[in-house]
């Protein structure tokens, strides 16, 4: 079954100003679809973070893989690292600075997979040994937030049945706004866990939001905080301690492995990370020092499905949970993910997603939905989703309009405070 | 694509008196064969290891597998289980005493992805990431041997451009013995690389023997041996030491990964191990300990092709090179092994092959050729193989008629020498 054409489409979608160690959100999350047709006119879709020079390389690759077998990934990969080079391969400091390479990697396995899973008529998780579960649990993640629900979408957010509408648009700065973003997301959606996203404000601040979390809805309601390294070792030591008994984990409080195994022994709370340990080299200093016991996967960042999948029988051999990272995405990521949760042979913690915060889409039908804080498998070939032409096309325009060719928050942050700077360790 | 029908069929497969460290091989070796037969008429196919206890829990499963999607590896993995049940969890002394459970489902597996490989017409490797290379090397297997060829065969084995059909009939007891032999399966087969079974003879014999075939064949023909742990710490430190340089790898020289890292730190020379790390639970201490190089994998004994890949990725991820180990099998898993070889990202040394022992044969157009000391992989969907029925019911035949339930090299060797019994370290 081999690649007929490629299409590769650079997308803007509406993001609210979400607050984090890195800044703060632009009105726009740049993403890149693609949409692959084979031979014999099977349809393959992806979804990958939009930055300029994986995009370039994908446009240049579009027009090389013609022809290349779906089946045949090594190749594919040759391919790509020849036309995105060495460069590629080197990660930076903010979260999101992963490299390039695998974000094109995974952008064409998915896609490829999702051609082999419709013309199999099976799904693709099928293609990743079967569903271990028809639903897949996620997490309701809170940001501390300006006013503002982000750039102009393509078409109107339907307003819930709660409140999630405002909320979404609210400002949310302390521990009272926090709280009241998680009750109209819970309404919303029925999330059953709770995610912070820290590492920007004062850490007392978080501290006190997340404590308030666990007052207001208990210890049947798991909550996890992430601060991105953006805490000292002795911040993190200090509030850490603060939070024991009250949070399901720490999601990289301080930076690099030696430091996190070095807390970690000292605080007894399961740590998770999608900073310290992000790629297969960084996995045998991971288990020599005992960086982390929950790694947060997310198949754009390891390579595609089948690496995650590998990831997870790594992960399971070496005493680790394999759980899900987010970045702001919308449906084709999310049908992914959810294949991908629904493979996973074991699944302890609900996935992050951004997913409700994104109001935008291009998927047939509208935004998937997440019911009982889960998301029900489509029950269709492939990846589940089709794309919506027309909203695919306005979301073009609005990245041709936005003049946006990266995600740079601080840019964005400096918008609001013209002193601020990026700091690795800020507290 | 669900399982229509399963039929479980063991096999008597004509084995020369082969030695090894657990004696001599039976004039049969047992496999079993799977049929399996999807409701839209696919067929999948796949051979294991034959063994009494394996071959009642297919039985049992034939029936309770029906209806069961072939994609859903977890609920039939879970099922397995259930029939075969705790037990077959267990893992004996013997390097073949692996556990049955993964021989299930690897049967199970292997058949479900030729099904699912013919219905996309595509080879099982293009299902684990594609194909990597289209010949697929194998290593010419020495053993130290009495005269005979095995039990009555389907069919008469031909006799070759050379004198192979001579040699694998010739007795085989020491250096001279050994170099013949070489020199007769490089002439039919044109194997680039050799391996000796050891740890059964004396050492001085088996590293003389060893010796005389670097002499023999020179550098240019890596060599390598493999006592089955049969070997003492001191025996395999002397005996280790006077191979340096002259072989390629150790293989599993003493017992036990805490005594493989011992030995590999002292003698600096690659060793591998199908004994020592022979399951994914072996692997954290494998790495704690650095007990081995390479890992001989084999998709009977780790769970199935998929399984194997995720134990190449966990090589690739921890500095160990992948090859494969094999026991006497015929076209079948010589398909699926090569399969796997052809999908693997990273292959330094050639796989070991019991194959040109066998000179019978169940699949259709006779035994698959090796050239150049490659296997081609058959330009055909799935496996690439069909059964030939009338030698598959012959081969039933000779199993009913042969008395044998499981592999025991002790009671052969006993018809020889009548004292003899296994010791795990002989040496």
């Amino acid at each position: 079954m081999k690649i007929e054409h490629l299409a590769v489409t650079p997308v803007a979608l509406g993001d609210p100003p979400l607050l984090n160690a890195a800044g703060l959100h632009a009105p726009y999350a740049l993403r890149i679809v693609i949409e692959l047709t084979t031979e014999d006119g099977r349809q393959g879709l992806s979804e990958i973070p939009g930055d300029f020079e994986v995009l370039a390389g994908l446009e240049k690759a579009a027009s090389e893989l013609r022809g290349q077998s779906v089946f045949d990934q090594h190749a594919i990969a040759t391919r790509l690292f020849e036309l995105l080079g060495h460069d590629s391969e080197v990660r930076g400091e903010r979260s999101w600075d992963q490299r390039r390479l695998v974000h094109a990697a995974s952008a064409l396995e998915v896609a490829c997979l999702d051609a082999t899973a419709r013309k199999l008529d099976c799904r693709v998780a099928d293609l990743l040994g079967g569903v271990v579960r028809e639903r897949v649990p996620y997490a309701g993640y809170l940001f501390f937030k300006y006013e503002g629900a982000g750039g102009p979408l393509g078409f109107e957010c339907e307003p819930g049945k709660s409140g999630w509408a405002a909320a979404r648009q609210a400002e949310a700065l302390d521990a009272d706004g926090l709280v009241a973003q998680a009750r109209a997301m819970i309404d919303e959606f029925g999330f059953g866990s709770l995610k912070v996203k820290a590492g920007i404000l004062e850490p007392e601040v978080e501290v006190q939001a997340t404590l308030a979390l666990r007052e207001a809805f208990g210890p049947g309601v798991p909550i996890r905080i992430d601060p991105n390294a953006a805490w000292s070792y002795e911040t993190a030591l200090r509030h850490g301690q603060r939070l024991l008994g009250a949070i399901e984990y720490l999601e990289d409080p301080v930076r690099g492995q030696s430091e996190m195994a070095r807390l970690r022994r000292s605080l007894g709370v399961p740590f998770a990370t999608n900073m310290a340990t992000t790629s297969f080299a960084d996995l045998p200093s991971s288990v020599a020092l005992g960086a982390e016991d929950i790694v947060l996967a997310d198949h754009h960042f390891w390579g595609g499905l089948r690496a995650s999948m590998e990831l997870a029988r790594i992960c399971a051999t070496f005493g680790r949970d394999l759980s899900m990272h987010s970045n702001s995405h919308a449906g084709i990521s999310f049908a992914a993910m959810t294949q991908l949760g629904a493979a996973l042979p074991h699944l302890r913690y609900a996935l992050d997603t951004h997913y409700p915060w994104q109001a935008d889409e291009w998927i047939a039908g509208g935004k998937l939905r997440i019911e009982g804080g889960a998301v029900t498998l489509p029950n269709a070939p492939g990846l589940g989703v089709e794309l919506d032409r027309e909203r695919l096309e306005a979301a073009h325009q609005r990245y041709l309009q936005s003049g946006l060719t990266r995600r740079d928050d601080e840019v964005e942050m400096r918008k609001k405070q013209p002193d601020w700077r990026f700091r690795p360790t800020r507290y």
